[in-house]
C-alpha cells in the first residue's frame, strides 16, 4: 500500500489535543503507510505528545497554528478572521498536496464554508454535501445526504448529491451499483414537493445510477437501499430525530427494568449491546462525517467524539484517500453529463 | 356531561366493520352520553353488529353508504367520483351539524381533501394541518404538525400551525401557556431557510402564543416544547423516521437477546413493555391523528389500526368535541389577528 499523509485540525471538538493525539498515536501504531501532520497550538499539542511518551517524527509532524476556530463561531466570521486557526491550515495542506486528507472535530459550519473556499468544489458539483451512515435492519448501513451542509436544494443540486452518495456507497461501501431512492412523504409517484419530483425525472433518465424511487421515512433502516438523498434541512432533521428517539427508548427501556432484580440482569447483559445501537444511532459521533464534492477529501468526526470515534474519522479520511473518491465522483460526474449533452 | 354524536366512516381502514362497528359499541358502553351514527354498507355493519348482538337504537343508528373510497385512490380522485362513500357521508353529516366530529380510519389524502372540500376551513386558516403527539422522556407527549398535509408551506400557514397547535395542546393537553417551537437544523436564531426564518419572526411578534425559538430534531423527544411545528415535508420524515427507528431498535434488541436463555426469561419480562414502547412510536396508529383548522372536527384512525386503536380515536374526537377545539382556535386567531392589525 502507498504511503498516505493525513492533516488533523489537532484543537478542533470539545476535547481538542487530549483526543486528537492519542488518536493519531494509535493510528499511526495501526497503519505502517500512514503519515500524520498535527496542525494545532505548539505548547498544548506537545504537552500531549510528551505525555504519550512520543516525539516528532517523519511520520508524525507538528504544523503550529495560532488560532482556533471556536465551536459556536459563525461560518462567514471564521471565514474571515481564522486564516491562522488549525483547520484552516490543515485544509490548506490538503490544497498544497501536502496532506491527502484532513480531518476536523471542529465546528462543522465553519469546516464545510472554510473546506468549500480553500478546495473549492469539484466540475460541475455546485454544493459540497455532508454524508454519513445510518443503521439498517439488514445490517448494511445506509448513505444519507445531505446531512445540514444545504437547507435548500434544488433538483440540480439533489441529482448531483445522488451521483457523490453512489460513489461513496460503490467505492467504500463496496456496494454493487448501489440502489438509491429520494426521501419523500409518500413512495407513490405523484407525492412530494417540485424540487423532489424533477430530480426524480433528473434519476429516471440517467442509467448509470441506479435509482429505485421515492422512499419514506420508515424505509431508511430497512436496508431496502444503499443510498437516500434529501435536502439538508430534511437530512438534518432525520439524522437528530434518529438520535433523539435511539436516546428516548433506550432511557425508557432502562426505567422499564429498574425495580425487578431480574430485569436488572437483563439490562446488566444487555449494556454492551445497548451502548452499540447507541453508537450507532449516532453515526456522526461513531464514524465520522463526510464532506463530498470537494477536490479534497474532508472528514468532519462529532466535537465530543472520543479517541475511539476519532480514529474512526482517520480510518474513514484512509479509505476515501485509498480508493480515491474525489477524482471517482468527478468522472462518474463527466461520463453521466456527456450522456446527458 | 351533554350528549354528543359522533359519525364514524365504517368502511374505512384495512379490517373496515370488522374494527369500526366492536370499537363503535365498545364506546357505547362506556359513555352513556355518547351517540353514534355508523356510515357504511348496510348488509357489512348489520353482520358486524349481529354478531355483537347489537340492533339499531336512538344511540346507533345506521347510514348507508354505496360506496367506499379504496385506501389507494388518488385524492382528486375520490373527491370527484365517491360523493356516496362512507368517508364522504360521514363528513356531509358534521357539515349538516347531524354529528359534533367524524372518525375515520380510510384513505388520508382522501380524508383531507373531502374534509377541505365539505368542511372549509376556518376563517383565517388557509390549509387544515395534521397533529399527532409523539412521546417524550418526561412523559408529556409533544404535538408535532403538519404531518404531510402540506408539503410545502410558507411563513404564514407555519404561523398558522402555530396557533392551531397551541390551542390543542392547551385544550386537549391541558396545558398553560404550551411552549411552542420551530423545527429547525439548528437552535440559532441565524439558522433555516426563510420559511423558518419569517415564521420565527411572525411568532417573536405574537405575545398571546409562548415561542420558545427553534428546535432541533433531537429535541422533539425531550419534553422541553409542548407543540413543534414544520411542514408537512419535514413533519411526515419525522414521523415515518420515529417509526422505523424504533422498530430497528426492538428488532435489534430482540436479536441480542437470542441464544441466552436467562436473557430470554428476561426478554419475556419486557416484552409488555417493548409493545408498549413500540406503540407509542406510532402515534396515529396509537391515538389517532386530528385535521386542524376546518369548521369541524375530524380525526383519523391509522388504517391498520385495532379495535383498541380505534376507539382511541374515537375518545380522541369527543375529547375535541367537549373541548371546542375549533371554536377555540378561531377565536384564538382572531383575537391574535386583531393584535396584529
Amino acid at each position: 500500500m502507498s504511503n498516505l499523509t493525513l492533516a488533523l485540525d489537532a484543537m478542533g471538538g470539545d476535547f481538542g489535543p487530549h483526543v486528537t493525539v492519542p488518536a493519531a498515536l494509535q493510528a499511526l501504531s495501526h497503519y505502517p503507510h500512514l503519515n500524520i501532520v498535527l496542525v494545532g497550538d505548539r505548547i498544548a499539542v506537545g504537552e500531549q505528545l510528551r505525555r504519550h511518551n512520543a516525539t516528532e517524527s517523519p511520520r508524525l509532524q507538528l504544523l503550529h497554528a495560532e488560532q482556533v476556530v471556536p465551536m459556536t463561531e459563525r461560518p462567514v466570521q471564521a471565514l474571515r478572521t481564522r486564516r491562522q486557526s488549525s483547520m484552516r491550515l490543515a485544509l490548506d495542506l490538503v490544497r498544497d498536496g501536502q496532506a491527502d486528507a484532513c480531518v476536523s472535530a471542529g465546528n462543522t459550519g465553519a469546516l464545510m464554508a472554510m473546506a468549500k473556499v480553500v478546495l473549492r468544489t469539484l466540475p460541475g458539483i455546485d454544493r459540497p454535501a455532508l454524508v454519513a451512515t445510518l443503521p439498517t435492519t439488514n445490517n448494511r448501513p445506509v448513505y444519507l445526504l445531505d446531512l445540514g451542509a444545504n437547507v435548500v436544494c434544488d433538483s440540480e443540486t439533489l441529482f448531483q448529491f445522488a451521483v457523490m452518495g453512489s460513489v461513496l456507497a460503490e467505492r467504500v461501501g463496496r456496494r454493487k451499483r448501489p440502489k438509491l431512492a429520494l426521501l419523500n412523504v409518500g413512495s407513490e409517484e405523484i407525492k412530494g414537493n417540485d424540487q423532489v419530483q424533477q430530480a426524480a425525472q433528473l434519476l429516471q433518465a440517467t442509467p448509470q445510477l441506479n435509482y429505485t424511487g421515492f422512499i419514506e421515512g420508515d424505509g431508511i433502516f430497512t436496508g431496502e437501499v444503499d443510498v437516500i438523498v434529501c435536502d439538508g434541512f430534511v437530512g438534518n432533521v432525520t439524522l437528530k430525530t434518529t438520535e433523539g428517539i435511539a436516546r428516548l427508548l433506550l432511557d425508557q427501556l432502562r426505567q422499564s427494568v429498574k425495580g425487578s432484580v431480574l430485569a436488572q440482569c437483563l439490562a446488566w447483559l444487555l449494556k454492551g449491546r445497548l451502548r452499540k445501537l447507541n453508537q450507532q444511532m449516532n453515526p456522526d459521533q461513531y464514524n465520522g462525517a463526510s464532506l463530498l464534492g470537494l477536490r479534497g477529501i474532508v472528514v468532519k468526526s462529532h466535537g465530543n467524539a472520543d479517541q475511539t470515534a476519532f480514529l474512526r474519522a482517520i480510518e474513514e479520511a484512509m479509505v476515501e484517500v485509498e480508493r480515491q473518491v474525489p477524482g471517482r465522483i468527478k468522472d462518474r460526474l463527466e461520463s453521466v453529463l456527456l450522456d446527458k449533452s
